[in-house]
């Protein structure tokens, strides 16, 4: 066939085997994207981050060159699937590391923490007692002296179980409800879900079934979206996963996909995104663990609150606009089918509850799993993600803040960085002849930084004379420091082996500095206002996404944590759903966390009028005022 | 065009101007029910009711002759319906008899009765808080120091004007809240209805229609159905309309079109027959009133067991079967939209709550409308419909039962049986000459006899002697008592004017004391399980679609009722509807209807060891055992 008859050519990606037709000129991320995968990509398809790496296995394409790509890749057909036009039918082959492998590790992660710091059902703080339940019911036949109607007859079997005062049953189930007791003989399991103060009844099947009760819990990450398989019979993990949120096209942060929804009428779109990427991890667990979709019977979510906007289609317009307000902060538990999401049809979709715009149900869920709102000492909790949100309080009171501060420690904004998967850079140090050493996830040739490897190198070249105290290099004569095309850059490992070399920008350090000042100035808003002293800090708690081995101390190094001794520093992990799943378990923590929410005190930064001076001193390292770290030793010349 | 050639012929219905195409020899009652027109019709199309006479206006048809058509009507191409069959295109009048001139006055007694009885919104007994209402809402819109989302501030905005600790709000109201609350500039006016515990926002709109609010109540009887629009902002009631049962042609009473309905798979049928008659009632009363059906919010219906299962499309079956079980007593209310009623599209659908298969909630309704739950002395409750069903009780104890003793005194299985409308014989007297007196409703010639006409009808001809003690024609030599085509009959009032003679015959009459025997040995069963003497009654509640002007010692004359001073006796009309519309504007008197149910022992008659001793004692007029009826005085001859 002559080239230009045919308008449209077909695209099929392996190892899904899924297939799309597009027109002549699509790049191959936009045809992925319309297939239903989901490459990485952090920059938004402008070439510079370098994630969307696939393998052009057939067919002709036209690709710009890129320095993000090494010769060798160029020679097997690796191409950033964003910046490759589409000139024929094609295959295209996407490496195993856009998905299953990074997520796995970021995964094993979270159910480590989880296990440490979240058991509050196990460790018998709130009952278990889950949101959805499944129930064995015996009843007696109907007979002449009990005539009971069978919808009353199931009500009370429920009640003999559980306490439930005010009780709803569907329409649906109502109309199928006798024939499928005499059937069964009356002998049932029935499917109960906690929906305000009201118990549903969400199904009732062969009795056999009672066994099979499972949720999800989803924690809606602006960068990354995490889904944990739950037994809710018993309460157990039994499967984790992960996967970037597609919308990062849109923009890497919220407040530029709201723009960018409101300015293309995007809104249902930004849904799909989000709702597709929940259900694809749906079906990857359920998959894996040979579990019917209608066994899952909930799904609880916890995220920011624009995403959960995103994900329910609510109005998150006004989010990003002065008075900056929500539609809605208390979701009230809806069917999951409502919103798109593909689990049990009359299953339950539960959010926890969020603070305000900008304060959203993963910090709620994050106060709820450190427990903070029942100490009597004071405690801080700091959520590095995409914003970096703080909470400051203890058992009488909690006040919180959001500072926007960009997602460089998630490794968005960085030249080389990346989320915590196999070949990321996680520990780095200098030695003492200067030389760079590190360690990778699953020792793998090093393929980029993730947070807390991006931690240890702003507090290491810090440390040790590379940056000075404003962040600029000051490594002059150092053969590791050379000019690339966005300027000044450092070398952290030199290629070699396959993998190209990693480096360390001025616009990189620039990105990470204007991450932790925005944290500390919020922190120390927080403690201003409420006339908190350093010292009078009995733990602080930071949770995010960095990887396995966050050396704590060095948050403190740079000054993204107010200078307390060591051992009062913990890193917590995901405690977005570390907070959603305790919940999920529980309907006392479900309670809790809405008190939480309602008692958290919100301070808008935004309109605060000491914050932007407490950010200008917070944007040096550790601060302009070194008498709040004096726990930091600097390279003498540097001080 | 030749005959034979077209399969179908089209059939035109004035004055509605409805079309339809039907095959060739269908019977002209089949092309109305197609056509969603329902003609009065008793005998289910068996031809010897009489009540669906229409006019053809043009075209070939073959009818076959019959008695109840006088020599004028057949003149004037007035034909059976159900004895029609369609040889051609064709136009059929219908003449307005069948639907609103009768209803019309079943409508008025309703009102008068409700007005006079069931006021206990009016009198305090219970607060004004109708299931449904529209608050209108002033918010102070969101600021930099009150940043509460747009769902909660409505929430505590609600929670300002009502109890409402529960609260739920659907999923689409919730996506376009925030649009709406800032068009309004936070000035809204919001339905809330009240589902269990629950308290739901239907609908949110502009200020300015906060005083629509409208509601339906509705009495599902199986042969009439009856419905008052109400105004739930001030409690009054607008207008009224009543239908017969277009299920009737599938079998006068309920247990017969059950088993029709499992017979034929027509269950779907038996919903929508029954939808579409409240349907139709709804739209004539807002029609009439110019209310938009998006006003109305809110239905309640009340009816026997087996018609709230058919309305709800739930399994009647085992209604009929031992040990005779309903699907549901309490059925929770479901959004209308789901049973198919077309009123708001998010309005809610409410049901009485019921006590057994037998006594249904149009019961419970007459319980809560007569208040005897509320007394300290013993009441009676009798409602007689298509069945009799008969409470005992007082404010500590409530028993209750029912007898399926035929729709007689509604006019069905009576030769010239009829329903409360113009012509009907509503009161009637023997004179001491042995000549007949009787009334008429709207003074029109007599077309049929109304229950109360029935009632005396059946007393005079025993108190004069003219039927014996078993019911049986004693009057022999009388010119009136003649041979017909089922049997003796007796003129009551004679041809002329263009009307036909009006005759009660043998089997009416065997009817009519079923019926009444039914009824007065259930009274029987209840208080001797009660051992209530008679003279321990304070007073008796006779309920049903009788007429205006019941005289009830004719009810005591004929052995139905026990034999108490006549001033304890009361007529209450249609007690259903006034539950319903009690319920409707309280929900305390929804609570309380839900306690009555609750608390009734319902006694089975079927299974009762002395219930059919009871029936045949009570097979005579008044009774075998005249001790019961002192009051009653003979013709001297045939004591």
């Amino acid at each position: 066939m002559a080239k230009g008859e045919k308008k449209k050519w077909t695209v099929r990606f392996e190892p899904s085997g899924l297939k799309i037709e597009v027109p002549v000129g699509t790049v191959v991320l936009e045809a992925a994207r319309r297939a239903g995968i989901y490459l990485s990509s952090i920059c938004g398809g402008d070439g510079y981050c370098g994630k969307c790496k696939v393998i052009v296995d057939q067919g002709q394409f036209q690709s710009r060159p890129s320095t993000l790509l090494t010769p060798e890749e160029t020679r097997e057909n690796v191409v950033l699937a964003c910046q490759t036009k589409i000139l024929s039918d094609m295959t295209v082959t996407v490496p195993k590391s856009h998905a299953l492998e990074t997520s796995q590790i970021l995964m094993d992660t979270d159910a480590h923490r989880f296990s440490e710091l979240a058991g509050d059902v196990e460790a018998g703080i709130f009952k278990f007692d889950p949101l959805v339940q499944k129930l064995c019911l015996e009843m007696a036949p109907p007979s002449i002296q009990d005539h009971t109607a069978d919808h009353e007859r199931l009500y009370v079997a429920i009640r003999e179980q559980i306490d439930a005062p005010i009780m709803q049953t569907g329409f649906r189930i109502l109309q199928g409800l006798s024939k499928q007791l005499v059937e069964e003989k009356y002998k049932v399991a029935v499917t109960i879900g906690r929906r305000g103060g009201t118990t549903e009844v969400i199904e009732v099947e062969a009795a056999q079934r009672s066994g099979r009760n499972f949720a999800v819990a989803v924690d809606l990450g602006t960068t990354t979206v995490v889904a944990h398989l739950m037994n809710l019979a018993d309460a157990a993990t039994i499967d984790t996963e992960a996967t970037y949120n597609s919308q990062i096209n849109f923009g890497e942060d919220y407040i530029r996909r709201i723009i960018y929804a409101e300015e293309n009428s995007a809104f249902d779109e930004m849904q799909n995104r989000i709702v597709n990427d929940v259900n694809n991890l749906i079906v990857a667990l359920a998959t894996r663990q040979r579990i019917d979709l209608q066994d899952i019977t909930a799904i609880i979510c916890a995220g920011n609150t624009a995403m959960v906007h995103f994900l329910l289609n609510l109005d998150p317009g006004r989010i990003r606009k002065e008075p900056y307000v929500a539609s809605v902060g208390f979701m009230p538990p809806i069917r999951a089918a409502e919103a798109g999401i593909q689990i049990n049809k009359r299953g339950l979709l539960y959010c926890l509850p969020s603070v305000a715009a900008y304060v959203g149900s993963d910090i709620v869920g994050g106060v709820l799993a450190t427990r903070i709102y029942t100490k009597k000492g004071i405690s801080l909790f700091a959520d590095i993600g995409t914003n970096g949100e703080v909470v400051l309080g203890n058992r009488d009171w909690l006040v919180c803040a959001s500072s926007s501060a960009g997602p460089a420690f998630e490794g968005s904004g960085v030249r080389h960085g990346m989320r915590a998967g196999a070949g990321a850079i996680e520990k780095l140090a200098v030695l003492p002849d200067g030389a760079i050493e590190y360690k990778t996830i699953g020792n793998k040739h090093p393929v980029g930084i993730c947070g807390s490897g991006l931690l240890d190198t702003l507090a290491e070249l810090f440390i040790n004379g590379i940056i000075d105290r404003t962040g600029r290099f000051a490594a002059d004569g150092d053969e590791r420091l050379t000019e690339g095309e966005e300027g000044a850059q450092f070398q952290l490992a030199p290629s070699g082996d396959g993998h190209h070399e990693i480096v360390i920008t001025q616009a990189d350090i620039n990105n990470l500095v204007r991450s932790k000042a925005g944290v500390f100035a919020a922190i120390r808003v927080l403690m201003e206002s409420t006339q908190t002293k350093p010292e009078a800090l009995d733990a602080i708690y930071l949770a995010g996404g960095f990887g396995n081995f966050l050396n704590v101390k060095e948050a403190v190094t740079i000054g993204m944590l107010p200078d307390v001794p060591v051992e009062k520093i913990q890193f917590v992990g995901n405690t977005s759903i570390a907070g959603a799943k305790t919940v999920l378990l529980s309907r006392k923590a479900l309670e809790t966390s809405e008190q939480i929410a309602e008692s958290m005190t919100y301070f808008d930064l935004m309109s605060h009028p000491g914050y932007m001076d407490e950010f200008i001193r917070a944007s040096f390292l550790p601060h302009t005022d070194l008498s709040l770290f004096p726990s930091v030793k600097l390279a003498p010349e540097k001080v």
